[in-house]
């Protein structure tokens, strides 16, 4: 399957194809499986450090919420409430026929919320933590499971349970509360630029798109291969919303009380959707250094013959040797797949799951010094022919980390030009949009258009028009040029630049 | 609170006061405050290296696990279902007075439970993962919560909700299975030891108290300092019981069809509260370096005063000096706490956190280059007065790593210690049992005894007589003496010696 004939369907194979994925028989829920779970885990790692670089500590907080939890907030459970997973009992029984059926008995006296989010839960505690300005910023984080009951799931995309972070922090005042959502989504910015190798516009989203009960929302997006947008993380200034429905509320210098600012941002198993997208081709996946569970892969080629033991040594030395390098401050993670399948079968596979340096040893090889390298992203020569390059092991060695590095860079470079040369400018008017959807249906990319940043009804109104093309606001960039004209919408002078597009 | 006092109570404050947890207002489950986590990441961290060390890889699986896969496997639903939640409903609706209720229309065709472990739901995925002898072993694990409705729950050691790890094998043989469950059992008792400094003992858990489902259940058993046994991990030999409910089947070398034998084994946040019952003293919790988010904390005196400038300069470059130490083969974690509190009460808070080397800093120390160090597990001179050492500072670093794994050992060393001396031996008969926790009422810990090694109904009344003194088999130790009499409950020849105790 390749991504011009049916991106749906390349994506959906490679999944399965790449070990990364599969699905459960649980409805719209996905089994992570070793290669996919270990990208998560590299995520996970990499993105740890920056957010406790930045301050915030981790904690845990309970999977359940109290129905109860969810009222006092009206905006916030109406985002929600229609996609909730609620336990309503807490025992099994034997029915007539030793059939297992829920005990009518065990009814809890208050159902509880399998978590969509944890603002409620987490603004419960910060209630009791915050009560004086010496107890702000509180700044927190969990890595953790949700749970949205959504009714059309695609594997990472959008499914019922998903892994995630979200961060939650309160602060004493609207400035500092703003300050920590903008650095967040900064974070974010640059963790998908320089870990994920995938160029993202950060910007603020209209007030449609807020998340429920935000003041503000802010995200980072990213264009797939199929020109479609994905919103790949989000950071959402709550103001006093939250911290008034819960009572956050602290005594400030002058002894005076006052409610808290709050924040609440997060990034989820999502990203994994957006790097396959980003990065993978027609061969599987290509997965950027810095995220690949291992970034070298070798394969000694053996036959069941004498040789194969010096095939062996040879690889187990180059493993060694390969493990103790260092590239992006960290040792140079190293796999030999020692497993029964066929050399060929194994490159291939490893192809799929797209390990960045594929090296295939066998004993010609071990008799001359050499390794048999594939770049993974660099696979073929003009010709069409695999562009494996035979080198002395040494040299190899050396060039390893440098050549992470520039793996690295090209796949970013590849995805910016991507981004940076599909998205139209210049378009005046509502009609200009309509044509130019009809002439470029097969790739439309995005389009940056000025607008005069309409809410209410008036958003409705435009929202309805933009729903008819399948188009969505992406976000507002941050980057965007100062707006020279009238809002393509509604003539009225633009106030700011927005993009539009499909999105995932 | 003291342990002599009130050794429950003195659990509960321990964990409130070293900001461990904290009760979350939903029902049996725990808030995990920043230092409670933070040891829970050091002690996945260093048990997923020891996992994928030993060739398993990460997965996850879903939360949800539909009714019917536990129908499928008597024994192991008996032994879940009592204690199950359970999702119905997939919505949420406004009622006539706009209060928020379940939508009685959302009700879910097959209601889902909530993982209270995942043997059911990754073994479907083993049924597809598993065709021939060449896909075996298959070695697998998970970090995820589950959920097990505890009528009782006490933080850390029992709550409804809790965080672990879930280790799931499958192999061709039955021998391959068994020695992995015992590699596990080996696993887990070397991490207790060497990394949470607490000695446990290894063995096998006598027929009634195995995992439901299991052939065989080996577990590790601490001693906690009111002599009773913490089981702290498990590690399962399943057999083909699972297998053959889930159709875990692979053609052998022979094209023969056989079921495989798997294992299961976990560990959990249950492990905390070993620690915290193992290492705690009257002051707060002592945290085996090794597990401490945090290994030397640095408590700049300040005054609002000029000289506050230079006492910070000093404690920032002693910071990154400590941080760039090496000690057990990672970087010293080190934490300047320049919050706004009164030095002396953050030297308590540290105290009662467990943070292993506590300095502080004043003028004077910054003046003759000095350092005053405390060792939270050697907190006061014979006198009774707090020993804080002055130390050069360079002295005092090229110290720490030495220090560091020295506490380490001493913590462990004081546990084994009193484990060893609290299990008493050469009991010859049941009555003498019973005379033995009579006169030992305070402080009995715990006793080796012959037995017959009794299964069935004979095990059933022997579990009743040792209830009614509230005691338990905890197991039988792989490295217990030969046996040389009779069974002290039956009188039949002994087969082996076994441990009975109270326990958590």
């Amino acid at each position: 399957m390749t991504r011009e004939a049916d991106f749906s369907a390349w994506y959906q194979q490679l999944i399965s194809e790449a070990d990364l994925a599969e699905e459960s028989g649980v409805r719209g829920c996905m089994v992570m499986r070793p290669w996919g779970y270990g990208i998560w885990e590299r995520v996970q790692f990499l993105m740890d450090q920056r957010i406790k670089a930045t301050g915030h500590e981790n904690c845990y907080f309970p999977l359940f919420i109290p129905l109860s939890y969810f009222a006092k907030e009206a905006e916030h459970v109406d985002g929600f409430a229609k996609e909730m997973a609620v336990v309503t009992h807490h025992r099994l029984m034997k029915d007539d026929k030793d059939g297992l059926v829920v005990d009518p008995e065990a009814k809890l006296e208050e159902p509880l919320v399998v978590r969509p989010t944890s603002e409620t839960v987490i603004g419960t505690s910060f209630s009791k933590w915050v009560q004086s300005w010496r107890d702000l910023p509180v700044m927190i984080n969990q890595w953790a499971n949700v749970v949205r009951w959504e009714m059309r799931t695609r594997m990472f995309l959008r499914t019922s349970e998903f892994l995630w972070q979200e961060g939650h922090t309160a602060h004493a005042t609207r400035d500092e509360a703003m300050e920590e959502t903008l650095d967040i989504l900064e974070m974010y910015r640059s963790f998908s630029e320089e870990v994920l190798a995938m160029p993202v516009v950060a910007g603020e989203k209209p007030e449609n798109e807020r998340f429920p009960g935000a003041d503000a929302t802010y995200s980072i997006e990213a264009m797939m291969q199929d020109g479609k947008a994905l919103q790949a993380g989000t950071s959402h200034f709550l103001g006093q919303t939250f911290s008034k429905a819960q009572n956050i509320r602290f005594q400030d210098k002058e002894g005076q009380f006052q409610f808290a600012y709050t924040t609440s941002w997060g990034t989820s198993t999502r990203l994994i959707g957006g790097v396959i997208m980003t990065h993978g081709d027609d061969d599987g996946l290509r997965v950027p250094p810095l995220i690949a569970p291992y970034q070298v892969v070798i394969i000694p080629m053996l036959r069941d013959k004498p040789e194969d033991e010096e095939v062996l040594n040879f690889c187990t030395a180059l493993t060694k040797q390969i493990a103790g390098l260092r590239a992006f401050d960290e040792n140079v993670r190293v796999k030999l797949d020692k497993s029964g399948a066929k050399a060929s079968n194994k490159r291939w596979a490893w192809v799929k799951k797209g390990a960045p340096l594929i090296l295939e040893i066998g004993p010609r090889d071990v008799a001359e010094g050499n390794v048999s390298a594939l770049r993974r992203d660099a696979l073929y020569k003009d010709n069409g022919k695999l562009d494996s390059q035979i080198l002395a092991k040494d040299a190899f060695a050396d060039q390893v980390p440098a050549l992470l590095e520039e793996i690295q860079s090209k796949l970013h470079g590849e995805a910016k030009q991507r981004l940076d040369s599909n998205i139209t400018r210049g378009l005046t008017d509502f009609v200009e949009v309509q044509k130019f959807y009809k002439e470029n249906k097969k790739y439309p990319g995005w389009l940056e258009v000025q607008w005069c940043r309409a809410t209410g009804e008036e958003l409705d109104q435009i929202e309805e028009r933009l729903k008819k093309l399948k188009l969505t606001f992406r976000n507002v960039p941050q980057e965007a040029a100062a707006v020279d004209g009238n809002c393509i919408f509604t003539g009225k002078p633009a106030v700011e630049r927005i993009l539009i597009g499909k999105a995932y």
